[in-house]
């Protein structure tokens, strides 16, 4: 399994929508992915352990896909029109990578 | 519900078994925490979407409670132990932070 893992950095003083993300946005990449996507998450940083302190991530996100052409498949062709979204609940500009779930 | 997502930095040439820690460490902690630790998963980086190329972290674990209390109680005595294990598969020091899950 593939988890796709999107990471927006906790600086001070940015914009970050949340509901918009959870309501709008996470739905309507799910749509455009379709059924290659098995689901999302979302989590809003709280805090940091290691460091203490702020969290070094005001929003961790993952979606989940069976393998990575299926990603690839269907997040390539809509990549476009994902990142034209972002601008409507941020100004942070998001670190983005594919995992292979291991446990 | 909450998610303890640790990151493992991608620094080239560091040493990282993840044999030993899907195998040993993660399932010490999970011992460690007892039952207020409902899961874990362990992500392996594998390519880099934004900015492509390589990964920004070569491990993406985490580790799910029920509330922040849960983690706190069961987590703040036994860090030490945990910290203590980590010397054992790698020498990369990971970002750690606490989420509240959101979706």
């Amino acid at each position: 399994m593939i988890r796709v893992t999107v990471l927006y950095p906790n600086k001070p003083g940015m914009r970050f929508d949340l509901a918009y993300y959870v309501e709008k946005h996470c739905p309507m990449v799910m749509e455009l992915l379709g059924e290659a996507c098995k689901g999302f998450g979302v989590d809003q940083g709280i805090a940091g352990v290691m460091p203490a302190g702020e969290p070094a991530y005001r929003v961790v996100a993952h979606f989940l896909f069976d393998t990575l052409e299926d990603f690839q498949n269907s997040f390539g062709p809509n990549a476009a029109a994902i990142a034209a979204d972002i601008p409507n609940y941020t100004d942070l500009q998001p670190i983005i990578q594919v995992g292979e779930v291991r446990a």
